[in-house]
Protein backbone atom coordinates (compact mmCIF):
# COMPACT_ATOMS: atom_id res chain seq x y z
CA UNK A 1 0.00 0.00 0.00
CA UNK A 2 1.02 3.46 -0.32
CA UNK A 3 0.13 6.42 1.34
CA UNK A 4 1.10 9.86 1.53
CA UNK A 5 2.97 9.06 4.75
CA UNK A 6 4.48 5.99 4.05
CA UNK A 7 4.13 2.42 2.06
CA UNK A 8 2.57 -0.88 3.74
CA UNK A 9 4.15 -4.26 2.87
CA UNK A 10 3.06 -7.49 4.40
CA UNK A 11 3.40 -11.06 3.27
CA UNK A 12 2.37 -14.40 4.27
CA UNK A 13 4.76 -17.50 4.78
CA UNK A 14 3.09 -20.38 3.41
CA UNK A 15 3.95 -21.97 0.27
CA UNK A 16 2.63 -25.09 -1.38
CA UNK A 17 3.17 -27.26 -4.20
CA UNK A 18 0.23 -29.92 -3.72
CA UNK A 19 -1.23 -30.27 -0.31
CA UNK A 20 1.71 -32.52 0.28
CA UNK A 21 3.89 -30.24 0.22
CA UNK A 22 3.28 -27.28 2.51
CA UNK A 23 6.04 -25.04 3.71
CA UNK A 24 7.05 -21.71 5.73
CA UNK A 25 9.24 -19.36 3.23
CA UNK A 26 9.97 -15.98 3.23
CA UNK A 27 8.54 -13.63 0.82
CA UNK A 28 9.66 -10.16 1.43
CA UNK A 29 13.33 -9.30 0.92
CA UNK A 30 14.57 -5.80 1.94
CA UNK A 31 17.65 -3.73 0.28
CA UNK A 32 18.45 -1.01 2.48
CA UNK A 33 21.35 1.50 2.60
CA UNK A 34 20.47 4.07 5.67
CA UNK A 35 19.81 7.38 4.53
CA UNK A 36 20.01 6.30 0.84
CA UNK A 37 17.63 3.87 -0.06
CA UNK A 38 14.85 1.50 1.20
CA UNK A 39 13.97 -1.14 -1.44
CA UNK A 40 11.02 -3.91 -0.64
CA UNK A 41 10.53 -6.29 -3.28
CA UNK A 42 7.52 -9.12 -2.52
CA UNK A 43 7.33 -11.97 -4.34
CA UNK A 44 4.44 -14.37 -5.33
CA UNK A 45 4.31 -17.57 -7.48
CA UNK A 46 6.87 -20.38 -8.11
CA UNK A 47 8.92 -20.57 -5.22
CA UNK A 48 11.44 -22.29 -7.38
CA UNK A 49 11.16 -19.07 -9.87
CA UNK A 50 11.17 -16.07 -7.29
CA UNK A 51 13.66 -17.86 -5.33
CA UNK A 52 16.06 -17.72 -8.69
CA UNK A 53 14.98 -14.56 -9.20
CA UNK A 54 15.94 -13.28 -5.84
CA UNK A 55 18.84 -14.59 -5.88
CA UNK A 56 19.61 -13.10 -9.15
CA UNK A 57 18.59 -9.51 -7.72
CA UNK A 58 21.21 -10.38 -4.61
CA UNK A 59 24.30 -11.29 -6.77
CA UNK A 60 27.00 -8.52 -8.39
CA UNK A 61 25.41 -7.27 -11.51
CA UNK A 62 27.73 -7.56 -14.79
CA UNK A 63 29.68 -4.70 -15.60
CA UNK A 64 27.54 -1.59 -16.80
CA UNK A 65 24.82 -3.33 -15.54
CA UNK A 66 22.31 -1.54 -12.92
CA UNK A 67 21.25 -3.32 -9.62
CA UNK A 68 19.43 -2.33 -6.96
CA UNK A 69 22.15 -1.17 -4.75
CA UNK A 70 22.72 1.25 -7.95
CA UNK A 71 19.42 2.30 -9.66
CA UNK A 72 19.06 5.40 -9.37
CA UNK A 73 15.61 5.24 -9.64
CA UNK A 74 12.85 3.11 -8.10
CA UNK A 75 11.64 2.61 -11.74
CA UNK A 76 15.04 1.55 -12.81
CA UNK A 77 15.57 -0.80 -9.57
CA UNK A 78 11.98 -2.45 -10.92
CA UNK A 79 13.50 -2.12 -14.62
CA UNK A 80 16.50 -4.80 -13.18
CA UNK A 81 13.68 -6.96 -11.21
CA UNK A 82 12.23 -6.90 -14.88
CA UNK A 83 15.36 -7.89 -16.43
CA UNK A 84 16.05 -11.01 -13.69
CA UNK A 85 12.56 -12.07 -14.40
CA UNK A 86 13.33 -12.73 -17.91
CA UNK A 87 16.64 -14.03 -17.52
CA UNK A 88 14.79 -16.64 -15.35
CA UNK A 89 12.31 -17.44 -17.98
CA UNK A 90 14.99 -17.76 -20.19
CA UNK A 91 17.13 -20.71 -17.92
CA UNK A 92 13.85 -22.62 -16.72
CA UNK A 93 10.47 -21.68 -18.98
CA UNK A 94 10.98 -24.66 -21.44
CA UNK A 95 12.02 -27.07 -18.99
CA UNK A 96 8.85 -26.73 -17.03
CA UNK A 97 6.69 -26.24 -20.09
CA UNK A 98 7.75 -29.90 -20.87
CA UNK A 99 6.08 -30.60 -17.58
CA UNK A 100 3.01 -28.41 -18.40
CA UNK A 101 4.25 -26.21 -15.22
CA UNK A 102 3.24 -22.49 -15.80
CA UNK A 103 5.82 -19.51 -15.73
CA UNK A 104 4.05 -18.31 -12.55
CA UNK A 105 5.84 -15.21 -10.94
CA UNK A 106 4.85 -11.58 -9.81
CA UNK A 107 6.74 -9.05 -7.60
CA UNK A 108 5.74 -6.17 -5.86
CA UNK A 109 8.64 -3.83 -5.31
CA UNK A 110 8.17 -0.54 -3.44
CA UNK A 111 10.81 2.08 -1.35
CA UNK A 112 12.71 5.15 -1.59
CA UNK A 113 15.86 6.28 -2.85
CA UNK A 114 17.56 10.18 -1.31
CA UNK A 115 16.55 13.29 -2.99
CA UNK A 116 13.14 11.14 -4.65
CA UNK A 117 9.87 10.27 -3.99
CA UNK A 118 8.19 6.84 -2.46
CA UNK A 119 7.00 4.56 -5.32
CA UNK A 120 5.37 1.33 -5.61
CA UNK A 121 5.50 -1.23 -8.82
CA UNK A 122 4.16 -4.34 -9.72
CA UNK A 123 6.10 -6.68 -12.03
CA UNK A 124 4.67 -9.38 -13.91
CA UNK A 125 6.23 -12.54 -14.74
CA UNK A 126 6.77 -11.28 -18.63
CA UNK A 127 8.91 -8.57 -16.99
CA UNK A 128 6.91 -5.75 -17.54
CA UNK A 129 5.80 -3.66 -14.75
CA UNK A 130 3.21 -1.11 -13.43
CA UNK A 131 3.10 1.44 -10.48
CA UNK A 132 0.51 2.12 -8.19
CA UNK A 133 -1.36 5.52 -8.67
CA UNK A 134 -3.40 7.82 -6.34
CA UNK A 135 -6.29 5.85 -8.03
CA UNK A 136 -5.09 2.65 -7.69
CA UNK A 137 -2.75 3.32 -4.14
CA UNK A 138 -2.12 -1.01 -3.73
CA UNK A 139 -0.96 -3.84 -5.37
CA UNK A 140 -1.80 -7.27 -4.04
CA UNK A 141 -0.31 -10.47 -5.68
CA UNK A 142 -0.97 -14.29 -5.28
CA UNK A 143 -4.34 -15.03 -3.65
CA UNK A 144 -5.10 -11.29 -3.68
CA UNK A 145 -9.25 -11.53 -4.25
CA UNK A 146 -10.37 -12.86 -0.55
CA UNK A 147 -8.85 -9.51 0.74
CA UNK A 148 -9.49 -6.54 -1.61
CA UNK A 149 -13.06 -5.92 -0.86
CA UNK A 150 -12.01 -4.75 2.36
CA UNK A 151 -9.30 -2.85 1.10
CA UNK A 152 -11.69 -1.24 -1.78
CA UNK A 153 -13.62 0.04 0.35
CA UNK A 154 -11.08 1.90 3.14
CA UNK A 155 -7.80 2.98 1.18
CA UNK A 156 -7.12 6.02 0.60
CA UNK A 157 -3.93 7.74 -0.59
CA UNK A 158 -4.91 9.99 2.32
CA UNK A 159 -5.45 7.14 4.99
CA UNK A 160 -3.07 7.95 7.81
CA UNK A 161 0.23 5.53 7.57
CA UNK A 162 -1.26 3.30 10.70
CA UNK A 163 -4.93 2.69 9.37
CA UNK A 164 -3.41 1.37 6.23
CA UNK A 165 -1.44 -0.74 8.57
CA UNK A 166 -4.62 -1.77 9.91
CA UNK A 167 -6.48 -2.43 6.66
CA UNK A 168 -3.77 -4.63 5.67
CA UNK A 169 -3.70 -6.83 8.25
CA UNK A 170 -7.42 -7.20 8.66
CA UNK A 171 -7.23 -7.80 4.78
CA UNK A 172 -4.76 -10.41 5.29
CA UNK A 173 -7.40 -11.85 8.14
CA UNK A 174 -10.02 -12.49 5.45
CA UNK A 175 -7.61 -14.29 3.24
CA UNK A 176 -6.14 -16.49 5.71
CA UNK A 177 -9.34 -17.48 7.17
CA UNK A 178 -10.65 -18.46 3.65
CA UNK A 179 -8.08 -20.30 2.21
CA UNK A 180 -5.03 -22.20 3.78
CA UNK A 181 -2.68 -21.97 1.23
CA UNK A 182 -2.14 -18.23 2.92
CA UNK A 183 -0.17 -18.89 6.51
CA UNK A 184 0.91 -17.29 9.29
CA UNK A 185 3.74 -15.95 10.54
CA UNK A 186 3.46 -12.62 8.93
CA UNK A 187 6.02 -10.08 7.58
CA UNK A 188 4.83 -6.77 8.03
CA UNK A 189 6.97 -4.01 6.92
CA UNK A 190 6.21 -0.42 7.76
CA UNK A 191 8.10 2.56 5.30
CA UNK A 192 7.69 5.99 6.95
CA UNK A 193 8.00 8.52 4.09
CA UNK A 194 11.56 9.77 4.10
CA UNK A 195 13.21 7.68 6.83
CA UNK A 196 15.30 6.07 4.12
CA UNK A 197 15.81 3.15 6.67
CA UNK A 198 14.35 0.43 7.86
CA UNK A 199 12.63 1.41 11.55
CA UNK A 200 9.33 -0.73 11.46
CA UNK A 201 9.50 -4.11 10.52
CA UNK A 202 8.24 -7.40 12.76
CA UNK A 203 6.68 -10.75 12.27
CA UNK A 204 3.57 -11.70 13.32
CA UNK A 205 2.50 -15.29 14.55
CA UNK A 206 -0.62 -16.42 16.26
CA UNK A 207 0.92 -15.33 19.61
CA UNK A 208 0.95 -11.52 18.77
CA UNK A 209 -1.32 -9.63 20.98
CA UNK A 210 -2.28 -7.03 18.32
CA UNK A 211 -3.12 -9.44 15.37
CA UNK A 212 -4.75 -11.64 17.42
CA UNK A 213 -6.87 -8.32 19.19
CA UNK A 214 -7.29 -7.53 14.93
CA UNK A 215 -8.00 -11.57 14.47
CA UNK A 216 -10.99 -11.61 17.25
CA UNK A 217 -12.15 -8.29 17.41
CA UNK A 218 -12.88 -8.06 13.80
CA UNK A 219 -14.50 -11.14 13.13
CA UNK A 220 -16.90 -10.45 15.93
CA UNK A 221 -17.73 -6.89 15.30
CA UNK A 222 -18.73 -8.17 11.63
CA UNK A 223 -21.18 -10.59 12.70
CA UNK A 224 -22.35 -7.86 15.16
CA UNK A 225 -23.14 -5.31 12.08
CA UNK A 226 -24.46 -8.88 10.50
CA UNK A 227 -27.05 -8.87 12.79
CA UNK A 228 -27.99 -5.53 13.12
CA UNK A 229 -28.70 -5.12 9.36
CA UNK A 230 -32.42 -5.92 8.92
CA UNK A 231 -33.54 -9.32 7.40
CA UNK A 232 -35.45 -8.95 3.88
CA UNK A 233 -39.30 -8.79 3.90
CA UNK A 234 -41.51 -10.88 1.75
CA UNK A 235 -44.23 -9.72 2.68
CA UNK A 236 -47.03 -8.43 -0.01
CA UNK A 237 -47.34 -5.31 1.89
CA UNK A 238 -43.59 -3.84 2.16
CA UNK A 239 -43.09 -2.98 5.51
CA UNK A 240 -39.77 -1.13 6.27
CA UNK A 241 -37.00 -1.57 5.56
CA UNK A 242 -38.27 -1.25 2.39
CA UNK A 243 -38.49 -4.78 0.85
CA UNK A 244 -37.31 -7.04 -1.64
CA UNK A 245 -40.78 -7.39 -3.07
CA UNK A 246 -42.04 -10.42 -4.79
CA UNK A 247 -43.09 -9.52 -8.42
CA UNK A 248 -45.40 -11.16 -10.69
CA UNK A 249 -44.67 -14.88 -10.73
CA UNK A 250 -44.15 -15.47 -14.55
CA UNK A 251 -46.58 -17.61 -16.18
CA UNK A 252 -46.71 -21.41 -15.79
CA UNK A 253 -49.30 -22.94 -17.35
CA UNK A 254 -46.57 -23.46 -20.92
CA UNK A 255 -43.04 -24.13 -21.61
CA UNK A 256 -41.51 -20.85 -22.40
CA UNK A 257 -40.16 -20.82 -26.12
CA UNK A 258 -37.14 -22.20 -25.34
CA UNK A 259 -33.60 -20.83 -23.67
CA UNK A 260 -33.47 -17.78 -25.79
CA UNK A 261 -31.00 -16.16 -23.76
CA UNK A 262 -32.75 -12.67 -24.01
CA UNK A 263 -31.37 -9.85 -22.03
CA UNK A 264 -33.45 -9.81 -18.41
CA UNK A 265 -35.42 -6.75 -17.74
CA UNK A 266 -37.64 -5.49 -15.13
CA UNK A 267 -40.89 -6.92 -16.72
CA UNK A 268 -38.87 -10.62 -18.10
CA UNK A 269 -39.70 -13.70 -16.10
CA UNK A 270 -37.54 -15.83 -14.91
CA UNK A 271 -37.46 -18.82 -16.92
CA UNK A 272 -39.31 -21.49 -15.21
CA UNK A 273 -40.13 -24.44 -16.77
CA UNK A 274 -43.40 -25.50 -15.15
CA UNK A 275 -43.76 -28.64 -17.66
CA UNK A 276 -41.94 -31.26 -18.57
CA UNK A 277 -41.81 -30.21 -22.59
CA UNK B 1 -26.12 -21.78 0.53
CA UNK B 2 -28.46 -24.86 2.20
CA UNK B 3 -29.64 -24.26 5.63
CA UNK B 4 -32.03 -26.08 7.57
CA UNK B 5 -34.85 -23.80 6.84
CA UNK B 6 -34.24 -24.13 3.05
CA UNK B 7 -32.83 -23.21 -0.03
CA UNK B 8 -31.08 -19.45 -1.16
CA UNK B 9 -29.86 -18.98 -5.08
CA UNK B 10 -28.19 -16.03 -6.15
CA UNK B 11 -26.64 -14.72 -9.03
CA UNK B 12 -25.49 -11.78 -10.77
CA UNK B 13 -26.16 -11.16 -14.56
CA UNK B 14 -22.88 -9.94 -15.99
CA UNK B 15 -20.94 -12.10 -18.72
CA UNK B 16 -17.98 -10.59 -20.68
CA UNK B 17 -15.95 -12.22 -23.63
CA UNK B 18 -13.39 -9.35 -23.00
CA UNK B 19 -14.51 -5.92 -22.12
CA UNK B 20 -15.49 -4.93 -25.43
CA UNK B 21 -17.78 -7.65 -24.65
CA UNK B 22 -19.64 -7.03 -21.94
CA UNK B 23 -23.34 -8.53 -21.82
CA UNK B 24 -26.66 -8.89 -19.30
CA UNK B 25 -27.55 -12.56 -19.44
CA UNK B 26 -29.71 -14.44 -16.88
CA UNK B 27 -27.42 -17.41 -14.93
CA UNK B 28 -30.34 -18.74 -13.38
CA UNK B 29 -32.76 -21.47 -14.29
CA UNK B 30 -35.88 -23.58 -12.86
CA UNK B 31 -37.33 -26.14 -13.24
CA UNK B 32 -40.83 -26.39 -11.02
CA UNK B 33 -43.60 -28.68 -10.99
CA UNK B 34 -45.25 -27.22 -7.95
CA UNK B 35 -46.36 -29.75 -4.86
CA UNK B 36 -44.00 -32.40 -7.11
CA UNK B 37 -40.25 -30.57 -7.54
CA UNK B 38 -38.13 -27.54 -7.59
CA UNK B 39 -34.99 -27.76 -9.00
CA UNK B 40 -32.93 -24.64 -9.51
CA UNK B 41 -29.73 -24.40 -11.82
CA UNK B 42 -26.91 -21.79 -11.69
CA UNK B 43 -24.21 -21.93 -14.01
CA UNK B 44 -21.35 -19.82 -14.82
CA UNK B 45 -18.30 -19.96 -17.24
CA UNK B 46 -18.39 -19.95 -20.82
CA UNK B 47 -21.99 -18.27 -22.10
CA UNK B 48 -22.04 -20.54 -25.07
CA UNK B 49 -21.27 -23.55 -23.34
CA UNK B 50 -23.66 -22.55 -20.27
CA UNK B 51 -26.10 -21.86 -22.67
CA UNK B 52 -25.74 -25.37 -24.41
CA UNK B 53 -26.06 -27.65 -21.27
CA UNK B 54 -29.29 -25.34 -20.39
CA UNK B 55 -30.72 -26.04 -23.78
CA UNK B 56 -30.03 -29.57 -23.44
CA UNK B 57 -31.91 -30.29 -19.98
CA UNK B 58 -35.30 -27.95 -21.44
CA UNK B 59 -35.14 -30.61 -24.37
CA UNK B 60 -37.07 -34.16 -24.27
CA UNK B 61 -34.47 -36.96 -23.39
CA UNK B 62 -34.03 -40.13 -25.34
CA UNK B 63 -35.96 -43.14 -24.62
CA UNK B 64 -35.02 -44.21 -21.08
CA UNK B 65 -32.98 -41.28 -20.68
CA UNK B 66 -34.01 -39.44 -17.10
CA UNK B 67 -34.80 -35.28 -17.53
CA UNK B 68 -34.59 -32.83 -15.09
CA UNK B 69 -38.41 -33.75 -14.83
CA UNK B 70 -38.20 -37.91 -14.18
CA UNK B 71 -34.97 -37.87 -12.14
CA UNK B 72 -36.26 -39.96 -8.83
CA UNK B 73 -34.24 -37.81 -6.92
CA UNK B 74 -31.57 -34.89 -6.90
CA UNK B 75 -28.40 -36.55 -7.23
CA UNK B 76 -29.71 -38.14 -10.24
CA UNK B 77 -30.59 -34.72 -11.67
CA UNK B 78 -27.21 -34.13 -10.78
CA UNK B 79 -26.08 -36.73 -12.98
CA UNK B 80 -28.31 -35.74 -15.85
CA UNK B 81 -26.55 -32.23 -15.98
CA UNK B 82 -23.47 -34.09 -15.69
CA UNK B 83 -24.34 -36.09 -18.97
CA UNK B 84 -25.30 -32.68 -20.46
CA UNK B 85 -22.03 -31.36 -19.62
CA UNK B 86 -20.20 -34.14 -21.59
CA UNK B 87 -22.23 -33.86 -24.64
CA UNK B 88 -21.48 -30.69 -24.83
CA UNK B 89 -17.66 -31.04 -24.18
CA UNK B 90 -18.12 -33.46 -26.94
CA UNK B 91 -19.73 -31.16 -29.40
CA UNK B 92 -17.46 -28.41 -28.38
CA UNK B 93 -14.26 -28.93 -26.69
CA UNK B 94 -12.37 -30.05 -29.28
CA UNK B 95 -13.03 -26.40 -31.69
CA UNK B 96 -12.53 -24.71 -28.12
CA UNK B 97 -9.11 -25.88 -28.52
CA UNK B 98 -8.01 -24.87 -32.00
CA UNK B 99 -8.61 -21.29 -31.15
CA UNK B 100 -6.96 -22.39 -26.97
CA UNK B 101 -9.94 -21.66 -25.56
CA UNK B 102 -10.48 -23.65 -22.34
CA UNK B 103 -13.74 -25.96 -21.53
CA UNK B 104 -14.86 -23.93 -18.74
CA UNK B 105 -18.44 -24.54 -17.27
CA UNK B 106 -19.79 -25.18 -13.87
CA UNK B 107 -22.97 -25.43 -12.01
CA UNK B 108 -24.96 -25.12 -9.23
CA UNK B 109 -28.28 -27.35 -8.39
CA UNK B 110 -30.40 -27.48 -5.92
CA UNK B 111 -34.05 -28.20 -4.86
CA UNK B 112 -36.28 -30.45 -3.76
CA UNK B 113 -38.40 -33.30 -5.08
CA UNK B 114 -41.91 -34.62 -3.07
CA UNK B 115 -41.20 -36.55 0.07
CA UNK B 116 -37.66 -36.05 0.22
CA UNK B 117 -34.78 -33.78 1.81
CA UNK B 118 -33.63 -30.65 -0.37
CA UNK B 119 -30.06 -30.92 -1.54
CA UNK B 120 -27.67 -29.22 -3.16
CA UNK B 121 -24.69 -29.91 -5.69
CA UNK B 122 -22.06 -28.37 -7.57
CA UNK B 123 -21.33 -30.09 -11.18
CA UNK B 124 -17.89 -29.37 -12.87
CA UNK B 125 -17.04 -28.89 -16.45
CA UNK B 126 -15.68 -32.34 -16.52
CA UNK B 127 -19.64 -33.76 -15.38
CA UNK B 128 -18.59 -35.36 -12.25
CA UNK B 129 -20.20 -33.58 -8.90
CA UNK B 130 -20.32 -32.61 -5.14
CA UNK B 131 -23.16 -32.36 -2.55
CA UNK B 132 -23.12 -29.71 0.38
CA UNK B 133 -22.81 -31.25 3.69
CA UNK B 134 -23.44 -29.50 7.34
CA UNK B 135 -19.62 -29.07 7.39
CA UNK B 136 -19.59 -26.91 4.17
CA UNK B 137 -23.45 -25.32 3.83
CA UNK B 138 -22.97 -23.29 0.56
CA UNK B 139 -21.24 -23.53 -2.55
CA UNK B 140 -19.66 -21.08 -4.91
CA UNK B 141 -19.18 -20.48 -8.94
CA UNK B 142 -17.67 -17.96 -11.07
CA UNK B 143 -16.44 -14.95 -9.27
CA UNK B 144 -16.17 -16.70 -5.94
CA UNK B 145 -13.04 -15.72 -3.84
CA UNK B 146 -13.81 -11.58 -3.24
CA UNK B 147 -17.06 -12.93 -1.38
CA UNK B 148 -16.26 -15.55 0.22
CA UNK B 149 -14.43 -14.44 3.72
CA UNK B 150 -18.34 -12.80 4.85
CA UNK B 151 -20.21 -16.25 4.29
CA UNK B 152 -17.42 -18.21 6.22
CA UNK B 153 -17.70 -15.98 9.03
CA UNK B 154 -21.47 -16.02 9.20
CA UNK B 155 -23.22 -18.89 7.70
CA UNK B 156 -24.29 -22.45 9.13
CA UNK B 157 -26.30 -24.77 8.85
CA UNK B 158 -28.61 -23.31 11.56
CA UNK B 159 -28.49 -19.80 9.91
CA UNK B 160 -32.45 -18.59 9.69
CA UNK B 161 -33.37 -18.46 5.98
CA UNK B 162 -33.69 -14.84 5.92
CA UNK B 163 -30.12 -14.33 7.39
CA UNK B 164 -28.97 -16.93 4.62
CA UNK B 165 -30.50 -14.51 2.54
CA UNK B 166 -28.91 -11.45 3.58
CA UNK B 167 -25.78 -13.23 4.02
CA UNK B 168 -25.44 -13.78 0.49
CA UNK B 169 -26.40 -10.35 -0.71
CA UNK B 170 -24.03 -8.99 1.35
CA UNK B 171 -21.40 -11.38 -0.18
CA UNK B 172 -22.43 -10.29 -3.73
CA UNK B 173 -22.15 -6.33 -2.68
CA UNK B 174 -18.73 -7.31 -2.05
CA UNK B 175 -18.07 -8.96 -5.13
CA UNK B 176 -19.66 -6.03 -7.29
CA UNK B 177 -17.54 -3.81 -5.52
CA UNK B 178 -14.42 -5.22 -6.24
CA UNK B 179 -15.00 -6.77 -9.82
CA UNK B 180 -16.66 -5.59 -12.66
CA UNK B 181 -17.08 -8.58 -14.32
CA UNK B 182 -19.83 -9.17 -11.72
CA UNK B 183 -22.85 -6.80 -12.22
CA UNK B 184 -26.87 -5.63 -11.64
CA UNK B 185 -28.93 -6.67 -11.56
CA UNK B 186 -28.94 -10.02 -9.33
CA UNK B 187 -31.58 -12.99 -9.35
CA UNK B 188 -32.57 -13.70 -6.12
CA UNK B 189 -34.16 -16.92 -5.27
CA UNK B 190 -35.52 -18.59 -2.19
CA UNK B 191 -36.91 -21.85 -1.65
CA UNK B 192 -38.62 -22.55 1.58
CA UNK B 193 -38.07 -26.60 2.66
CA UNK B 194 -41.21 -28.45 2.23
CA UNK B 195 -43.01 -25.76 0.19
CA UNK B 196 -42.29 -27.83 -3.52
CA UNK B 197 -43.09 -24.37 -4.89
CA UNK B 198 -41.50 -21.23 -5.83
CA UNK B 199 -42.70 -18.95 -3.28
CA UNK B 200 -40.10 -16.15 -3.53
CA UNK B 201 -38.13 -14.68 -6.41
CA UNK B 202 -37.08 -11.27 -7.51
CA UNK B 203 -34.87 -9.49 -9.20
CA UNK B 204 -32.34 -6.82 -7.94
CA UNK B 205 -31.44 -3.66 -9.51
CA UNK B 206 -29.93 -0.60 -8.32
CA UNK B 207 -33.82 0.67 -7.47
CA UNK B 208 -34.33 -1.57 -5.24
CA UNK B 209 -34.87 -0.03 -2.03
CA UNK B 210 -33.40 -3.28 -0.17
CA UNK B 211 -30.06 -3.90 -1.82
CA UNK B 212 -29.60 -0.49 -1.49
CA UNK B 213 -29.57 -0.43 2.48
CA UNK B 214 -27.55 -3.57 2.35
CA UNK B 215 -25.18 -1.72 -0.17
CA UNK B 216 -24.97 1.50 1.90
CA UNK B 217 -25.06 0.69 5.50
CA UNK B 218 -23.07 -2.94 5.22
CA UNK B 219 -20.08 -0.38 3.76
CA UNK B 220 -20.71 2.51 6.18
CA UNK B 221 -20.55 -0.03 9.29
CA UNK B 222 -17.59 -2.07 7.90
CA UNK B 223 -16.10 1.72 7.93
CA UNK B 224 -17.31 2.29 10.73
CA UNK B 225 -16.05 -1.04 13.05
CA UNK B 226 -12.61 -0.66 10.80
CA UNK B 227 -12.20 3.05 12.71
CA UNK B 228 -13.11 1.91 16.06
CA UNK B 229 -9.77 -1.18 16.05
CA UNK B 230 -7.04 0.81 17.25
CA UNK B 231 -4.06 1.08 15.36
CA UNK B 232 -0.66 -0.12 15.72
CA UNK B 233 1.35 1.09 18.46
CA UNK B 234 5.07 0.61 17.23
CA UNK B 235 6.63 2.63 20.34
CA UNK B 236 9.27 0.66 22.24
CA UNK B 237 7.25 -0.18 25.91
CA UNK B 238 4.12 -1.39 24.74
CA UNK B 239 0.38 0.82 25.34
CA UNK B 240 -2.67 -0.84 25.39
CA UNK B 241 -3.26 -2.52 22.82
CA UNK B 242 -1.03 -4.47 22.65
CA UNK B 243 1.61 -3.53 20.30
CA UNK B 244 3.27 -4.96 17.38
CA UNK B 245 5.99 -5.04 19.24
CA UNK B 246 9.62 -3.60 17.06
CA UNK B 247 11.74 -6.94 16.80
CA UNK B 248 15.65 -6.78 17.60
CA UNK B 249 17.02 -5.57 14.14
CA UNK B 250 18.06 -7.68 11.88
CA UNK B 251 22.84 -7.20 11.41
CA UNK B 252 23.27 -4.73 9.23
CA UNK B 253 27.18 -4.87 8.51
CA UNK B 254 27.35 -7.53 6.26
CA UNK B 255 25.00 -9.60 3.85
CA UNK B 256 23.56 -12.74 5.28
CA UNK B 257 25.37 -15.82 3.55
CA UNK B 258 23.26 -15.57 0.69
CA UNK B 259 19.38 -16.64 0.15
CA UNK B 260 19.24 -19.98 1.53
CA UNK B 261 14.97 -20.28 2.08
CA UNK B 262 15.70 -21.20 5.45
CA UNK B 263 12.26 -21.40 6.69
CA UNK B 264 11.61 -17.96 8.95
CA UNK B 265 11.47 -18.76 12.86
CA UNK B 266 11.20 -16.18 16.02
CA UNK B 267 14.82 -15.56 15.53
CA UNK B 268 15.56 -15.76 12.29
CA UNK B 269 15.98 -12.11 10.70
CA UNK B 270 14.57 -10.72 7.68
CA UNK B 271 16.65 -10.75 5.28
CA UNK B 272 17.97 -7.20 5.07
CA UNK B 273 20.45 -6.61 2.68
CA UNK B 274 22.38 -3.53 3.95
CA UNK B 275 25.39 -3.89 1.92
CA UNK B 276 25.89 -4.09 -1.51
CA UNK B 277 27.43 -7.49 -2.56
Amino acid sequence: MSVRDGLVFLSDTRTNAGVDHVSTFRKMTVFEQPGERVLVVLAAGNLALTQSVIQLLTEPAGAGQQTMWTAPNVYEAARVIGEAVREVHKLHSHALQDFGVEFNCSFLLGGQIHGQAMRLFQIYAAGNFIEASTINPYFQIGEAKYGKPIIDRVLTPDTPLAEAEKCALISMDSTLRSNVSVGLPLDLLVYERDSLRVTRFTQLDNDNAYFQMIHNTWGARLRQVFAEIPEPDWSPVGALPATARRPAMPPRATLPPGFDGAAPTADAPLQILAQEP
